[in-house]
This record gives C-alpha cells, sequence and structure tokens, in this order.
C-alpha cells in the first residue's frame, strides 16, 4: 500500500505490512466492503481464508466474500441463501412457463388443419 | 440440552449452560454441523448472529450459515456465490428458451393457414 493504510489495517489500528494479506483486495478508500467481512467472518478468518488460497484467486475470494457478507447484514436470517431461494422459484416459474408453452406448440403441432 | 453437551459446546470443551446459544440448533449428533459454522465464521461470531435474532428465527438462520458455510468449505473461492452465478445461468437459459419457444408460436398464430 503505497498512500498509508490498506481499509483493513486501518479498521484494526495496524501498521500496513509490505506483504499485507489484505491491502490488494481492500482499498483504502472503501471501508464498507472491510468492516462488512469483517464483522460476519472476523478479520482473522479472512485472513485465513484468503492465505489458503492462490494469489490469482483471492480477489474472486475476496469479492464473494463482501457479497456473502453484505447478504448477511442485510438478512440477517436468510443471507444468500434468501437470494438462492428467490431463484430457485424463478427458475421454476420459468420451467413451468415453457412447459406450457412446449405444450401449446404440441397442441398447435397436431393440429390437422395446421401447414407451414 | 438434556443429554450431556450440545456438539458446539463439545467442539469447544465447555459445559453447556442451561440457556445455551447454540444447544438448540447444534444437537450433540452432528458435530459436523457446528464444525462447519466454526471454521468459517467463529463461534464467537455465529453466537452473536442468533443472539441479535428473535428466538423464532434462529433456527432458520442457523440453517443458512450451515448452508453458507458448507458452501464455502466444498467451494473456498466462491462459496455461495458460485451457485447464485449458476443458476444465474439456468434462468438467462430458460428464459431464452422460453422467448424462442413464444417467438415459434407467434409465428404459427400468424401463418394463414392456421385454424384452431
Amino acid at each position: 500500500m503505497i498512500n498509508g493504510r490498506c481499509s483493513a489495517c486501518k479498521y484494526l489500528r495496524r501498521k500496513c505490512p509490505l506483504d499485507c494479506i489484505f491491502s490488494p483486495y481492500f482499498p483504502s478508500n472503501d471501508p464498507e466492503r472491510f468492516s462488512c467481512v469483517h464483522k460476519i467472518y472476523g478479520s482473522s478468518n479472512v485472513g485465513k481464508m484468503l492465505q489458503q488460497l492462490p494469489v490469482h484467486l483471492r480477489a474472486a475470494a475476496a469479492d464473494c466474500l463482501c457479497y456473502e457478507a453484505r447478504c448477511r447484514i442485510q438478512d440477517p436470517v436468510y443471507g444468500c441463501v434468501g437470494i438462492i431461494s428467490l431463484l430457485y422459484q424463478q427458475i421454476h416459474s420459468a420451467e413451468n412457463q415453457l412447459a406450457e408453452t412446449k405444450a401449446e406448440i404440441a397442441v398447435l403441432a397436431v393440429n390437422k388443419n395446421f401447414q407451414i
């Protein structure tokens, strides 16, 4: 971190080390990003989870952790699982519509008066 | 907990208090359930998150936390967000199929030879 500490080190009121595990993924101009993951996972767990991954996968993991943490802050009961349930309902509804529409086509196709 | 400690207190090697925040949701016969949430969120965060909710919502929250923790253990980069992305792809594909099928019906319907 050239310009001072990353948002994690600011939040944790510590010096930002050169090899800080957080700094590439928690820039100083976005303090809310770190405070979310800290609130839900704890900074030590976030650091551990990132550390266990190869460097090229850490940015994606940090993004997903932030997304999940924000979901849980917004919906403290269902978190991300609330979104997953909604999406399953949407898929179910789209599949039902598709089945109905295909059945409609099938009826049209067997209609003897039908000709291309 | 009548029969000894809940799985959280067993894991944390502590006495299970009568008002244990974990015991209704982490039975002693399912140690994996607690170890997952402990690994991802830390037991203290899990306890805090449950405590902040009205009692009737805690079971759902514990289930969702377990689901999310298992997702993250299975997929340490994308976690639940990986499932959400897959579901969005499925919805997109179902919607495309539906649009194509509706277009097909529209073509049939305008066909002058078509009669019910």
